[in-house]
C-alpha cells in the first residue's frame, strides 16, 4: 500500500504543474510564441545529455539533468526574470531561496534537502556540474534569438558587448562549445541582427 | 574548435523545438489548457526521479530519464496518439520507425543509435526502466484527468473498464504507485467523474 510519502510526492508533482505557465522573454526557433519554463527545461536536458561530451571536465550527467530540471521551479513563487535585466540580479534573490525552501519542501525531507542543495549548486555555478548546466542554460536562448533576427537582443536592444559578457560563462562549461557560440555571435553581428 | 559532430548535434537540438508544438489530447492540472509534449516529457522526467523509490525493480534512473524525455521525439513527424483511440494501434507504428530513424538520424552515428535503442526499448516495455517509464507516462494523464472533473475520459466518452485496463500497466512499474492509482480510480467512479 501507498504510504504518507508517496502523497507528498504526489502533491509535489502537481505542484510544478505551474511551472508550465511561466513565459520566458525568449521564443521558440524561429517562432513568435514565447517559451515557457517547463519546454525550456526539457530541451536543456536533452541539450546536456547530446552535448556532454564537450564538457571541460568529466560532469556527473545524472546531477546535470536534475539541475535543469529543476532550476526554474523556483519562479512558479519568483517569477522568471530576464537575463538582461538591469533593475534585477538574479542571483539568489531572497524571493527566490524562500520559494525553493516552500516548493522542495513539499517533498520527503531527504529529497527536499537533495533538490535544495541540487538547486544551490547551480545557482552557485561553481562545481563541473553547474558549470555545464549553466552552459546549456546561457545556450539556448543564443540559439533562439539567432534564428529568430535578434529576438530578445533586438526586442530589449541588448548590445554585442552584453551579448558576449553574459554567454562568455559557456566557455567555463564548454571550451568547444563556447568556440561555436563565439561564432554564433560574430555571425549574428555580420548580419546585422546583434549591434556593437 | 568546433567540428561537425557538434554542428549535427546543435541540428539535432534546433529539429526537437518541434515537440514543443505537439498538443496532447489531456490538458493541464485543473485547466483547459492542453499540455504540449516537451511539457509532457519534463514533467515524467521529475516524475520519475521523485518516484523512482517506489520502482518494483533497482532501476538504472539515467536511462528512464533518457527514455522519458526522448519518448514523444517521434511525434514530430508521426503526430500525436490518443491513448483511448480504438482505430490506431500505438506500438511501434510504421510512421513512428521512419520517423525515429529520421530524428535520431539526425545526430553522430553512436548518439544516433542509442536513442533509436532507448526509444526502441520504451516501446517494447519489456525491461524494468521501460516498465517504471510507462508507469509514468500512465500515471501523468491520471492525475491530471482526476483533477480536471473526468477530463478527456468526460470528453470522449472513455469508460472505467477501458481506463483500468490501461492504467494498469503502472502495476508492471510499481505496485506502490498502482495501489495509488488503483484508489484514485475508484475515487473518479465514486465522485461520477469516471463512469462504469
Amino acid at each position: 500500500m501507498f504510504t504518507e510519502k508517496l502523497l507528498k510526492q504526489i502533491d509535489f508533482i502537481k505542484e510544478i504543474d505551474k511551472v508550465k505557465y511561466i513565459q520566458r522573454k525568449t521564443r521558440l526557433f524561429n517562432s513568435n510564441r514565447h517559451e515557457n519554463d517547463a519546454e525550456h527545461s526539457w530541451h536543456l536536458a536533452l541539450m546536456a545529455i547530446v552535448l556532454s561530451e564537450h564538457s571541460n571536465e568529466a560532469i556527473d550527467i545524472l546531477k546535470v539533468i536534475k539541475m535543469v530540471l529543476i532550476h526554474d521551479i523556483v519562479e512558479i513563487d519568483a517569477g522568471d526574470t530576464f537575463i538582461y535585466d538591469t533593475q534585477k540580479d538574479h542571483q539568489n534573490t531572497k524571493d527566490e531561496r524562500l520559494a525553493a525552501n516552500r516548493i522542495f519542501g513539499m517533498l520527503p525531507e531527504e529529497q527536499s534537502k537533495e533538490f535544495i542543495m541540487i538547486w544551490e549548486e547551480f545557482e552557485a555555478g561553481e562545481t563541473k556540474e553547474a558549470k555545464f548546466a549553466k552552459a546549456m542554460d546561457r545556450l539556448e536562448p543564443l540559439l533562439q534569438n539567432s534564428s529568430n533576427n535578434g529576438g530578445t537582443w533586438e526586442e530589449y536592444g541588448v548590445k554585442y558587448e552584453k551579448v558576449y559578457e553574459k554567454k562568455s560563462v559557456i566557455k567555463e562549461g564548454s571550451n568547444v562549445i563556447w568556440s561555436y557560440a563565439e561564432k554564433l555571435i560574430d555571425d549574428s553581428v555580420e548580419s546585422g541582427i546583434l549591434k556593437k
